[in-house]
């Protein structure tokens, strides 16, 4: 439940359209519910803007499917990251109307028609191998209500490309600037821009870029005011922030 | 210049209130100042929204001196970080108005009248050690025009200090958390709130530490969204991001 | 053997209810027993408090089953960790009384009855993932005669869970906390009990959590007194640790 | 206020030796005072068996002697750690009592009488330079109310100043072990007794020690069960872990 | 001696213009010069095209009073780098021609007429604090005899000042790109010219900068071709490198 | 299109040769064309000297194939790096005259006739295994148009191998001087000839080689001048610096 | 060609026993031969004291096959260390006497008889699962000629059993201590002996041992004299460092 | 005592020469003097072939001068390294035989006659800016009654000085070969001479060598065999690893 859903309920109570009942089954569940292996923070939303998302790396598919299947008893949408074809084929089985998106290796079910904002997030990529990456950043905005425009392959080595594509970037209320390598893209964009960057280094490269060690570094060390970073690859996070950014009024 | 007195400038031309002369003299230094051992970036404000700063550390107290005297020449608030109190005593010399915050070690002068905005910024430290990181953000943000409110000494060894002060935090319309040592006061928060939460590690602490890496590492780990994070004790960098997502309209 | 039985030995021995002649072959082996690949330390239990124990990682099958036979032939509770399935399959075959726990990744023999302890251990992890390190520390402990209560998935990022279970994590005499990422949970544990916690970094995360090094370097500087900290993914060790406790008199 | 205390307060209320008015007055302060610069966390010992410490790098003289200040009107022993000379001139001269020990850089102030109990705790050091972190965890645990006796310079490198040492090691209820360079002392102290070992790297040493890296590095892989570690030079943590340990019934 | 100078010095040997034992003397040295403290290389300029530098950290100052003593009895031009005002100090007073660079912490002889090259090096900073690196470089290169043409603080935080000096840059036939913080300049530059590109990272920034080490790590994984890279504040090597490219024919 | 290319394009035009429609046409890819997943930046000959090259590690099978076949599309040479057998299977498919180098893992199509250089590019390496990085930078030297001479296997635990091939060393233009291990090659090779060294550290080795991480610090630190470095196993970067360093009039 | 068999040569010359054509040949290879992708060093032994030695990892089969059939032609005890079974097969196929050991990883071929020393080198490791880096010692040892005594699994978790052995190891030349995790035994046993130790940290270990850093750290931090080491994992190394020791007159 | 003296000892005991109460005195200190801030090991020269040695970084003034007060009354030649002037001051002052190596950073006292062996160990730097280091290997070797030779500056960035000098190297028993920066050095003449070659790492360097690190790094990974390292600047380390080689009968 969101705000919006639990004054909608507490108004149905008070005006006796929910029995009482009814709505103390309905209470219980407002805070956690106990998985055994898990303990589902039906709060979350209510408290942090956003619901509880499922992280599939080093969980069995059992316990996916256990939390999953809690999950689709409330109503919220549903997120699922770092999901592997595996885990989509478990998921599938009992929830036809799950999505999977190889790219981002998300799952995805959207219960909850969403109606994205006005306001736009810009996804920008330093180069196509930052892709997936950035379309899990994607995935995770829109399915929290957010207009998403992606712009692919700008990074500073053709710094044409990135100019071109400069209204369209300036346009956004907020950026996520993805690049692996010298990760050097955020910079370059909070150089030319009044709008917040979310820097998000990838693990593109090889060598000294130690997995994404390299590009983490340049962007905490951007000589651009307006630049602030998560974690290497981690795509639900900038989306996460910027969502929680987009929709502030 | 920043957008709206370009404007206000534009008008007066067409309006035959600034001849041409005047008018190219003006717009001549419109992009950078070339001052020798640095390049002014007057064109900084209008592009980011905020005006360039300097960064005192590595450059002597003459080329400060410079460039600081190359700014007074234009109209911006001017901010000063990583001065000590030698750098402030030479600025003041030729500037009687700059002041100095000796915790922030920052030196500002405040050149056209701030009124500060109406959502506030949070800024929220961990220790008593963090602060003068924390009042770092804090002057940065004030000097852009943005309303702040201090939180201080709410780490979570004492975790009820913190849930005390929830509703100022919730309050906010971004919040900065700033912590060394373990850094975990901004997960704390980002599970708690729904604001964007700008972390800002500090390299309060010893030994395994490592001046602040363990805190920016579990920053970036966040189990929580809706964190992004900047260099250890930048606190400028949090101040600079807090105020751009705090002006979006 | 330990002090116990060593001591009902030396009685027999002294009311020569055993004679000389098995005595000393009995006691010939209490030093240790030299297996070739491996010097099996029989005198560990009387020495440390706990039996030798395998860490198959590293060593061929045929190694670990010489070793798991010579330890049979003693009478010791057995506990081999590190385990995969076929290290089990090829203990399975000559001690079908073995038992493996898939999510521990622990064999164990229950030879000598266990009779719980009053005081309990309270092992608790931060997410769903860490389970498997938990696991291993409550496998750990029970075998050394500890009674476990195990509370999942209580992390940072909804703290009500943890707050939720405080009176069960009170009620313990020592406390194993197992977290990954940002590696928070201890510190916020340890401000709130009297009781000493033993914090277990897990290799849970990605990106900048350097396999668990994030979590590790978050709790060796926890704020909060009372946290001591073992090796990443170390169950092992930190039921061992919370055992030798736990026993104190 | 720590428990004991509590109950004699409430007792007090109870039987009306103490008016509602000063009961409120006194409670008011159970929870945090704030002093500005810092919460001052009256309610710690109460809650984790400890008082507030007061870690003084990072902070002024003059935070540290409001604090001080603050603290001295409640009834706790007052430890403060990470202090020098200058820090204690400060605080002497306010509160003649206070003692300083130049070794731990070390200042307490002893207000309730301190009762040692009969169980001690052995802190061992490998050699002479490993002293000053000793000492402040044998101070830590002092001022806690706990018998302490020091075994210094034992390292590897003798080992037969170790093994004369062993009955007045395995005599104790938890041993800590201070130890620099390769930090072995720890392991082959936990492969000797079986009580817990507390493991503190110092940074002892040069070159690829790392300022203590090295030695904590070893400590973390014991190959013995029953150790577990604190942060570099934390001679404070240890004290405060082995004083909950030893405190145990 | 230089290729040069050997084929004059041989050819008056070969027309009688020295006599042998004069030749003798004068190719003894032609090796080195042991001079206790050292083994001056006087072969080098003949086999790399450079004469020998003095590298004065780490050295005592009679030390390299002893072997500028044994270079001056030589021809070539005399550079020693990372000296501070006291090694000056103490050069000076044997040599009263030797001339300091405050700024690049050089100290030079100049005994061979420079020539300096048609061809320009550029010399290209990303910030005022860069200067003592990038300054380091322009002495190496100028007394090798090369032209440097010095472009200052034209980072990416306001990229329209590198663009309007990319004519001077292009016009190079080698380009020393010198960044600290996260060191995208050269990549940016690299995508913008076709002449090689060394890179010199500067140990300018905080925290995470690492010394450097965030800029190396960025421009050794340049997605720019044509880029290579030296020590973080090697000024010296990447005027060295700079000028044997510039040299060849 | 290369310069050369453009003027003889632009000429064409002026003489009437290519009518103004066409002219546009062919223009209008000349910045870079949009293939959605990359924008091809088939400017980059023209303004850093060689064509766009194909980096496929972490580009799906698809997605090289769109990129390539747009090349296709142009009359550039084209070099894929870091493709592995099933790449090259999916691109013979469409383009059988591609050809693969199983030891540089590159492909490459010939499209304009290549004229090797008469300076020759020296590719040095230290041992055999060296040879893929060695390989890849030979590839990309000679579809640059360069000469290449390779030397193998002349590391210095036989330094005679080396000194037997010097001749043909000094003889290069640029050097590249590829090795793993302890990485001593360029700095001996750098003390023996007067030509640009480019130092390539290879992941060759094992422990604490660190994947190359041993190699690229001893190049980095080489006492030698006239050495720069290009990421671990980064034969690319070699070959290309390598080549522009040749071209050079 | 080893010294002793170099002088044997010259004799037959100098009597008359071999003609000068033969010899030449002979002569011609004593340097190195060029195998194409390697450059035999042929030389070796009689420069150094040991043949060549083929390190497998990297090199592909056919280069392997290569440089032993190469090696076949002279005369020595042939070595190919880090080998899987797939190279092995690879080997016998066209050398049926080599021998391969799965344990250490090696092929070996005895083309000169070996006559061991009467000094040993004692090889002795802490764990069981130290065995593979320790039979590479033993190996490499042996096949250069020496005596040794294998000591297994004497960690310092139960050191008595090292006391144990003691004298064996006292009675050494030289002594090999191969140790993972914490490294520790090198130092206790230098601490006992008066013997040269030559420590190898093994990559045995999890979490923070960092395959092996932590051993390597602690071995090279030893608080004994008399310990040098050698890289993680490397047996050849230890047992060719160890092999010149003990054959020193 | 060494294992003579102590022979010698017992005789006179046998031959009634020494009475028994003078003799249990004696012995009475054979194992370790207490001095409470140290256990002064009497026992170790008899135990690993060298007296204890005073390492004086992180112990007072007044430690030191306890520890060495105390190694007056026995009879052994004493050490102390990384003793500064005011170490020695205060040494100088109750033991005005003391003699002090500014370079080394050692005070020594030769107690009894040193009888330098007829093997000597060459001590070999690549810089003159190691030689610090090497100075410390070198007293250590001598007082250990070594005979020394020192080759000063023959790093491989003018090889033709090492060469010159390998007939002196390659006749001494066993080589400390001391490098900073890249570390080549031991790599070289490991491949030249069949000794055993002990590696020491220098901090000398700057950026990327870490103190050390880089020469460290490389000196393991070294393609030579026979090459094993000590810690970084451990001339300690060395010079009693070397004698315990060049004393081996």
């Amino acid at each position: 439940m969101n705000t919006k859903e639990l004054k909608f309920f507490l108004k149905k109570i008070r005006d006796g359209k929910i029995d009482i009942e009814t709505g103390i089954n309905k209470l219980r569940n407002l805070s956690y519910i106990d998985l055994g292996c898990a303990k589902l923070d039906t709060h979350r939303e209510l408290r942090v803007g956003y619901p509880e998302v499922i992280f599939c790396q080093g969980k069995t598919k059992e316990q996916v499917k256990t939390i999953i299947q809690a999950m689709i008893k409330g109503n919220a949408n549903i997120l699922a990251t770092h999901a592997d074809e595996e885990f989509f084929a478990a998921v599938k089985e009992f929830c036809p109307a799950a999505v999977y998106n190889p790219l981002a290796r998300t799952i995805t079910m959207t219960r909850k028609k969403l109606r994205p904002s006005k306001n736009y997030i810009a996804v920008v990529t330093a180069g196509t191998s930052d892709l997936p990456v950035a379309e899990e950043a994607a995935v995770t905005a829109e399915i929290s209500g957010n207009r998403v425009e992606r712009i692919v392959d700008v990074g500073v080595a053709g710094i044409h490309r990135l100019l071109d594509k400069l209204d369209l970037i300036r346009g956004a209320r907020v950026i996520i600037a993805v690049a692996g390598m010298e990760g050097a893209l955020p910079s370059v964009i909070a150089g030319l821009v009044d709008k917040p960057v979310i820097a998000v280094p990838t693990s593109v490269g090889y060598g000294a870029s130690f997995q994404g060690v390299a590009a983490l570094l340049a962007m905490l060390n951007s000589c651009a005011g307006g630049v602030s970073v998560v974690n290497i690859d981690n795509g639900f996070g900038a989306g996460c922030m910027a969502s929680l950014i987009n929709k502030l009024k």
